[in-house]
């Protein structure tokens, strides 16, 4: 595996690739790798000749300071991890190296499924995934792209983008990775005490409860929004942030549940943010 | 010449090209073309193997509907002159091939050069150019894009946008063909009756003044101002919206005059908004 700082280092590898019919699939990642982000490796190898994983941990996406400040970073373990799935370049840039002095452009999507949820709570948060999804597809010129549908609603921002754009890359969506209780991997899953751990259980035992009520007939939203509810109540350390029933393209809010409609949960236990979701396809009944 | 609607189409020719390993210049243009634009392709064909001309009248550009309207619009001759040049595809899209149903994504060059002089007149005009030109760069993917230095902060804009989001494009600029009188050749100027026209010569009369008093020495930006206010009232039909002495790279107004600054105009003659500029390079003196 090379491991390359350097866009111009980057750029030569890829128009050599190019020039031999490669395809290339791009895993964008903020490091701190979990399986869930080695499932998205081995998806991108699946369906392409080469397989570059970017980590940069995107500054303008991070709406708390904080947040930024405490996102893990574990940069060795990354690149151990990354070599033994057979990626073969790890882009790892500088901040300088995608935000070049003076920056001021920005690529933002004003409009769903950027609203609501995610861009409500995080604000200026899908506007730096936008823009550094742009940039990295600039520099990279993927074939294919592989992104979690745990982000469920930066999948369908960053689907619309590139329709929006034009931008000639094929999105392939990655099957969230659970633990044994069926708490959604995630990078800051790590700052959880042991019992804000055995706690935050509860977003997926809301989302398995509101599956349930859809599966035995509910089809009113407010309902199925009364179900996650009080599921995510019997839990005294879970601060529910939004729990949801939106439409799978537009993220906004349903009425009447039909088509393919999303579950967004987000949930603060103690300091640490948590986002899930379930996807349902109720086209064939 | 091949004329092409459709991206997909194009998107087939452009692969066959870069697996023969041929460079690809884009000049992106809004039609009703002149000798401006042909100087455009004529730079095109010098620097890469295949010329691709835009045509696309880009409404999120116009921020006056009835401009839009009004807007020349002569098809046939334009794909007359483009053969003529050697061109090889006409990228001649519809509206709905360039902005998808639903379309919400927007690119932005948030500070400068996009702020102040057209940015403050038309607003949302940069915008909109700075989304079409991404759009374009991302179906055609040129090696190569060419812009005239009439647009002068259009062209800052979109250098700015390159830069910022890592587009592998390198921007050419072409110099301002002008008529006998010195009047920057313009689409818009069909709109000008035989008055207007004659009138429409002080904007080029002004620049040469101003150019002339910082050739005699002056470096004093707000006489340099004065020098165009002064030659721009000897003519009653104009009505200047705004006469400048900016940085070449921020478009912002100087005080002192040193190293690249640029003399940008904007004068109503009738209903009819005009540009033009100078550029001067006050480096080695």
């Amino acid at each position: 595996m090379l491991t390359l700082k350097e866009p111009a280092a980057l750029a030569r590898r890829l128009t050599a690739w190019r020039a031999e019919g490669q395809s290339v699939a791009l895993v964008p990642t903020m490091g701190a790798l979990h399986e869930g982000h080695l499932s998205l490796v081995r998806r991108a190898r699946d369906a392409a000749d080469r397989v570059v994983v970017s980590i940069f941990v995107n500054p303008t996406q991070f709406n708390a300071a904080r947040d930024l400040d405490v996102y893990p970073r574990t940069p060795e373990r990354d690149g151990e991890l990354l070599a033994a799935e057979g990626t073969d370049v790890l882009f790892l840039p500088e901040v300088e190296a995608i935000y070049p002095p003076g920056h001021a452009t920005w690529v933002e999507v004003a409009g769903p499924p950027a609203e609501g949820l995610e861009g409500e709570h995080r604000p200026g948060h899908f506007r730096g995934v936008a823009t550094v999804v742009a940039i990295l597809f600039h520099r990279v010129a993927p074939d294919i792209a592989v992104f979690g549908e745990k982000d469920a609603q930066q999948l369908a921002v960053v689907r619309r983008l590139v329709r929006d754009l034009g931008l000639p890359v094929q999105i392939l969506p990655g099957p969230t990775v659970r633990e044994e209780d069926g708490l959604a991997m995630s990078s800051r899953n790590v700052h959880l005490s042991p019992a804000e751990r055995r706690a935050a259980s509860v977003l997926y035992r809301a989302l398995a409860a509101a599956r349930g009520a859809i599966e035995a007939g509910e089809r009113d939203g407010d309902r199925v929004r009364g179900v996650l509810a009080r599921e995510l109540a019997t839990e005294p350390l879970a601060e529910p942030e939004y729990a949801e029933v939106v439409d799978a393209d537009t993220f906004r809010p349903v009425r009447k549940i039909a088509g393919r409609i999303v579950l967004p949960l987000a949930v603060r236990i103690g300091t640490t943010r948590l986002i899930d979701n379930l996807h349902l396809d109720l086209r064939d009944g």
